[in-house]
């Protein structure tokens, strides 16, 4: 289904492939793209303006694609008149290879009424529950399992071992990885008697388009309606998405982060790793939440927070520094008392004695 | 195997199942049951005494349950006799509709001494092993797997990829949502010779009546005896139990929680979200632990704590609110000391001068 | 393939095996073996100097393993040479049982170019990509998966439901436990135009000799070149290990624990439960990082360290101990400053108003 993809390469070549002008050494071997925060040797990278064209001169990468006009930097560069068009093309080139022979396995499940598009792959031991429909291209990896009345979108991946349970709907090219579950029931109970009753979860996920989900994520289906994730966004691995939650679009949820019900959040949130999310919370737009925090109240857009509970990340970083010189501040207000003490001492003498 | 439920009632039609008296809008319409704290338009809440209807009647729910002589509060109410009961009795009918046909798929497996109840449902790819025992009505999901030695009660779900491993013993009436693993070895090693020798774990896990278990939980066998989830107890998402825990009657453990070795906890325990406890700590009955708490001392009943270390919740907010308040005193604290030593400016002037 | 394993036996048995003296009761029953710390009644443990013996004799364990000569400490002694490899050969006889017969289940699927060395058990519903080489003795238990160009060392155990993705290496007398997924894609996008694009992921998982791998652990792949797990590291329950991390010799890394993308550490490190790495930072060796301590920088070898932001034990310690006594400083201050007023009032009647 994919052409064979490229994994080692030189920037001669890439700037052929995207039409470019070479500025530097065109023998240059690139073996893989990056992001210039994560640029190691070999990495191709681009720069959009001259801001970043210097961090990206700055960088371990290998080569650059810049900007016609661009100054010379010292390493090669692709220069093109749109370095971002040029950069998701070359992306592309460097995919992982993948031979995809269509067709359903003989030893897969499927079930009554399967509605499936083109060119689609469900392999070995995977398990279609009834009234499922897929779109075209979908890739079902081998030993995973989609419950009754799911209905999938086209390009979507599906990797080995991911359930997705009953009454989901999952947009066009969304990958989810291994042993993740989308749909297990919310963790909702209520005390009768002495007794925790489980609260009936009827509603379920709804998936955008071009969503990532890592491995061995959890997104409970809603109590009633639906638990989203908007399109484009990218969770990490061991995250957790309780029951009714919204995610807005392009979002991005690091590893071991915990969203609580019914939380809200809008698009472009970025939540760093083994951060969390109490119940019933709003999140503004681009909303930064740095590592560990802990968000406990409704956010602005564009808020940046750390620490638990999450306040102003300029304030937390105040409230930090100052904690490490309390041991020292106790010790100066100790003295401090002495030598009131010596003061009180002295004052008592001239008069009488303080209070 | 189970009658076809609701998911859109009107309370009028609520109130005669249960044979209450309706006050107010019959016709209004409900999509789902819930607590009064996660309520939302369209459910139906109960409230057992004037107290909690106070609160239903200020939640978002669109009905309550109440007790009979209970007072208008402007939304429709069915009151009966014992609100908790019939409340109990409509929860099931809002239940997810499942059809289960009973039967061993032909792909499954079933090893040697394979002994079951009646209306068992042992869906496509499923793997048992030898000296597998299951109760009436056991639902095992597709793709699932019941190691060696394992023993399961009645009205059993066990969903997709859960692994069951040698010797686990089930009750009655749990649910055991995908990718959960029962009976992983716990995490035991000793360095022997500057190498980390595994200790062997030959224990099991022993699961109480009316358990719940979410997706992706890890709960490991003892190393030798059992590692315990007591009766009634619900566990979220994400959450590990380790070797030689015991967790006691109808606790709720949050999604992200980490039970460290050998820790003993009460009855009606709340762990909250991403919170966690220290190897060897007893916690007693009734305890709550806030969200992050970090539990690294034992807790006496009905304790409840928060921060990391866990303290009681009131000194941890008297210590966070102080916290917040630090870069001040610091600054206080300098002036503090100026002023001071104007004082001492002075007083040396008086007479001799200071330490 | 194994001989059947002893859960029960006495202190005198035991001393005939590893050719041991006996003193004290030999009748002593013995279920177990265990660390000192984590000893419990029934447990044999080993002291290998006087130090721990001391230590043994007031733990919960049964019975010792000692060297020649050592004094009687109340509890039953096997006196030995060597206490730590007679404890290695007891720790093999407690092992658990474990009956595998050789060969590949008819249901399994395995792909083109197989290679495989001797006494294979593949069992019920495996999935096996093309390109697979495995070693002696290997044991892959029912409904796990290996991708294509995957190579397994001998002895090797792979737990049901273990996702083992492309290319990835894996030594000798390694275990995986259920649901964890090794090679999964790492998180690494670049933002295009508003829109997060997917940096390929075309490295993999290397992982070395006598490795164990918890249950819902997630390893992902590298970027480019490889993510990398020591020899005789140990990796419990629901630990993310992100793309191109580098972990060296025989760590211990506890659940929950997070380490982001590109972080190296060194041999021995210990990584206790819900602790976090940043991506990039460099880990010493035989680091100790204490439960939920996050490292947000580079550590020397030996450092012990705790808190968020990690910092030296004994600092994190002052610092926490400092925070409790907070409140109470905050008091202190306020009357310092009344008392301070009070000085000044009368300094301003003797002379000048204070500043």
């Amino acid at each position: 289904m994919r052409v064979e993809n490229i994994m080692r390469t030189t920037v001669r070549d890439l700037a052929e492939l995207v039409g470019g002008e070479l500025l530097g050494d065109g023998s240059c071997e690139i073996t893989g793209v990056s992001s210039i925060e994560e640029a190691m040797p070999g990495d191709l990278v681009f720069a959009q303006d001259p801001r970043y064209l210097r961090q990206a001169a700055e960088s371990a990468a290998s080569a650059i694609v810049a900007q016609q006009g661009a100054r010379n930097t010292g390493k090669p560069l692709i220069l093109v008149e749109e370095p971002r068009y040029a950069f998701a093309r070359i992306l592309e080139m460097f995919g992982p290879t993948s031979k995809v022979e269509p067709g359903i396995h003989p030893t897969a499940h499927t079930g009554e009424i399967f509605r499936s598009g083109e060119n689609v792959s469900i392999q070995y031991g995977c398990y279609i529950g009834d009234n499922v429909t897929l779109g075209d291209r979908v890739h079902i990896h081998p030993l995973s399992h989609i419950a009754d009345n799911v209905t999938i979108g086209s390009d979507v991946v599906i990797h080995p071992f991911v359930c997705i349970q009953q009454g989901a709907v999952i947009g066009d090219r969304v990958t989810i990885h291994s042993s993740s579950v989308i749909g297990s029931d919310g963790f909702g109970f209520v005390m009768v008697d002495g007794v925790q009753r489980k609260i009936p979860q009827i509603g379920n996920v709804v998936i955008g388009d071009d969503v990532e989900i890592g491995a061995n994520v959890t997104i409970d289906r809603a109590r009633t309606g639906s638990t989203e994730i908007g399109a484009g966004t990218k969770i990490d691995n061991l995250v957790h998405v309780a029951h009714n939650v919204k995610i807005g679009k392009n979002c991005l949820i690091v590893a071991l982060t915990g969203i609580a019900g019914s939380v809200t959040i809008g698009d472009g949130v970025v939540l760093a790793g083994q951060s969390g999310v109490k119940d019933h919370v709003r999140i503004g737009n681009n909303v930064i939440a740095a590592a560990r925090a802990g968000v406990i109240g409704d956010l602005e857009d564009g808020a940046r927070v750390s620490g638990f509970p999450a306040r102003s990340h300029c304030e937390q970083m105040r409230v930090s520094a100052a904690m490490l010189r309390l041991p020292d501040i106790m010790k100066l207000v100790a003295k401090l008392e002495k030598r009131i003490a010596v003061l009180e001492g002295r004052s008592a003498e001239d008069g009488e004695p303080g209070d």
